[in-house]
C-alpha cells in the first residue's frame, strides 16, 4: 500500500523502516533534510515539503502523521489539504489529546475526509518491529487501513476502539497506567536502595522477571538499565513526562473518578523537578512558628 | 534430596507436586488429614503429627515450612525442635515478616540450626510448575539446599539474596510494587469504564498485553478474568490483602522513604472494605457547617 509518512522522528523513522520492510511504499516527509537523506538511503520514498507528500500519492490517499501533539498536528493537516481528495484518510499515530482528535475528525468530516486516531506503544524498539497500535475513527476508513496496522503490530497487537478519539483515550489511559507501575516499580527499588540488605538491583530484578507476579516489560527494562548501570549513579532521578499521565488524571477528575495512584505518579514526577521546595520551607517555616523546631538554613 | 513438608493449603500442595515431579522424596504434614490422604494418591510421602515429619527423615534434614505467617510458623518451629540435630535446616517458604525472620535465624544459630526465609512467587500456577524465589539465610545453607529452589523456580527464578531475613524482605517488596502495579491497571480500567466510549475491556486487555509498555503477567491475569465476566459483574470492588503491601508501607515509613503509590494502593484497599465511610460524613458535615451545602441522610 502507498502510505504518506509525516515526521521521521524517533518513532516516526522506526515506523518507516517497519512500513517498507511489511512492502508498504512509504513517501517521508521530515522538518529535517538530513534524516530525510538518511531515509533515502534505506529504500524510503521521500517528499521534501508537506504537501509534496500527498502530490506523490496516487488514488485514495493514506497520509500517518507522526508530529508532536498539538499545534504540529493542525499545522501538518493544514498543509495537507489542499491536495487531499474526499475519501483520503489521515491517520495521526502520535499522542495526541484523545479530544483534539474527536475535534479534527468532525472537522475533517465536513471536508468528506476521514481521520483515524492511532495511539502506539511499544517504544522504539515496537515501532521498528511490531509496535501495539489502538485506533479509533470511521469503522470503514479503518477496514481500508487494517493491513498497515496489522503489519506494523506485532500479532494480535492492535485494536478497533470504536468512535473517533476512541484510539487516543485507549493510548491515553495506557501511558496513565504506565505511569502508575512504573512510580511502583521505583519505589520497590527505592525501599530495597534504603534498606541495609547490600542487595544487587540487577538480579533482583531478574529473578523478578522469572516466574513472580511482577514480571512485566517494564521490570525487564529496568533490568536492562541496572545491568548497564548498577546503581544509576550516572542518572539523576528527574522523570520527564510527555504529558499523557497529566491528561489520563485530567480526565479521571473531570470524570469524577478517584484515581490516587496515577495521580501521586504525575505529581512526583513535577516532585522531581526540584532540589529544594517552596512547599518545603512553608512546612518548616510553620513548625518553627509553632513549635520552635529547627529550621535547616539556606545555603 | 528428602525434604519435609509442613503446610499443603493452595501454595504448598503445589509445592510438593512440584518437588515431587523433581524426583525429591516429600514428607509432608497438613493440619488436615484428608488433604494429607488426598497428598498420598499423588505420591507423597505423608507423616501425621508434625514431629513425624523431622522423624521420617534421614541424615541432614530439610524442612521446608509453608503456613500462614506469624504464629503458626514459631508454632511449627517449636514442635520440630526435639527431632533435629545440628546442622538441620528449616526452609519457611511463606509469606514471613522479615523481621520475624531476622530473629528466627538468630535464634536457631543458638542451637547450631540452620533457618532459611524463602520468598515464594508466581502464585499457585507458579508454585505448581515453575516459582520464583528469594532466599535469605546462610551462604553455606543456601548452597547445600541450592538445587531445591532451582528445582522449583523457572529457569532463572531464584536469587540468594544475601543475609537472614533478605528473601522475605525482597518479597515483601515485590509484594508492595504488585500492589501499586494491580492499582495503576484497575485505576486505568476504572477511567476506561466510566468514559463513554463503549469499550471491551477484554479486548483493550488483549491488546495491551501485545507490544505496548505495560504488558505483563497482571495484565494477562486481568485479561483472563475480563474474557469469564466482561464487566466484572458477578463479583463485589473489595480488595482484601495479607499484609505484605501493608508491612511495605510500615518499612518505608520506618526508613523514611516515600512511596505515595504504594500507600496509596494499601489505602485504597481498606477504603474498599467500607460501603460508606466516618470520614466521608465528617466532610459532609462540615460542608454543611460552613456552607450550607447538603447532605445526603443515610438510610
Amino acid at each position: 500500500m502507498q502510505i504518506g509518512l509525516i515526521g521521521l522522528g524517533k518513532m516516526g523513522y522506526n515506523l518507516a523502516l517497519n512500513l517498507r520492510d511489511h512492502q508498504h511504499e512509504v513517501v517521508a516527509y521530515d522538518i529535517n533534510p538530513e534524516t530525510l537523506d538518511q531515509a533515502a538511503t534505506e529504500g524510503i520514498k521521500t517528499a521534501y515539503t508537506i504537501p509534496q507528500v500527498a502530490e506523490k500519492l496516487t488514488g485514495r490517499k493514506v497520509i500517518w502523521i507522526m508530529v508532536p501533539a498539538g499545534d504540529p498536528v493542525d499545522a501538518v493537516i493544514k498543509q495537507l489539504l489542499p491536495n487531499l481528495a474526499p475519501n483520503d484518510i489521515i491517520i495521526d499515530g502520535g499522542n495526541s489529546n484523545y479530544k483534539d482528535s474527536i475535534v479534527r475528525a468532525e472537522n475533517l468530516k465536513v471536508k468528506q475526509l476521514y481521520f483515524l486516531d492511532c495511539g502506539t506503544s511499544g517504544g522504539l524498539s515496537g515501532a521498528r518491529n511490531g509496535a501495539c497500535t489502538m485506533v479509533g475513527g470511521d469503522p470503514a476508513a479503518f477496514a481500508y487501513c487494517e493491513q498497515i496496522f496489522k503489519d506494523i503490530s506485532v500479532e494480535n497487537g492492535y485494536l478497533y476502539t470504536g468512535k473517533p478519539g476512541s484510539g487516543h483515550f485507549v493510548k491515553m489511559v495506557h501511558n496513565g497506567v504506565e505511569y502508575g507501575m512504573m512510580q511502583a516499580i521505583a519505589e520497590g527499588f527505592e525501599v530495597l536502595h534504603k534498606s541495609d540488605f547490600g542487595l544487587d538491583y540487577k538480579e533482583v530484578a531478574r529473578v523478578w522477571n522469572h516466574g513472580s507476579v511482577v514480571r512485566s516489560w517494564l521490570m525487564e527494562l529496568v533490568e536492562n538499565a541496572f545491568n548497564k548501570d548498577p546503581d544509576l549513579s550516572t542518572i539523576k532521578g528527574i522523570m520527564h513526562s510527555s504529558g499523557e499521565g497529566k491528561w489520563t488524571l485530567e480526565t479521571a477528575l473531570d470524570m469524577q473518578v478517584p484515581t490516587p495512584v496515577i495521580a501521586l505518579s504525575v505529581l512526583m514526577r513535577y516532585r522531581s523537578y526540584e532540589a529544594d521546595t517552596f512547599s518545603g520551607k512553608v512546612v518548616a517555616a510553620l513548625r518553627n512558628e509553632f513549635g520552635g523546631h529547627s529550621v535547616e538554613k539556606a545555603d
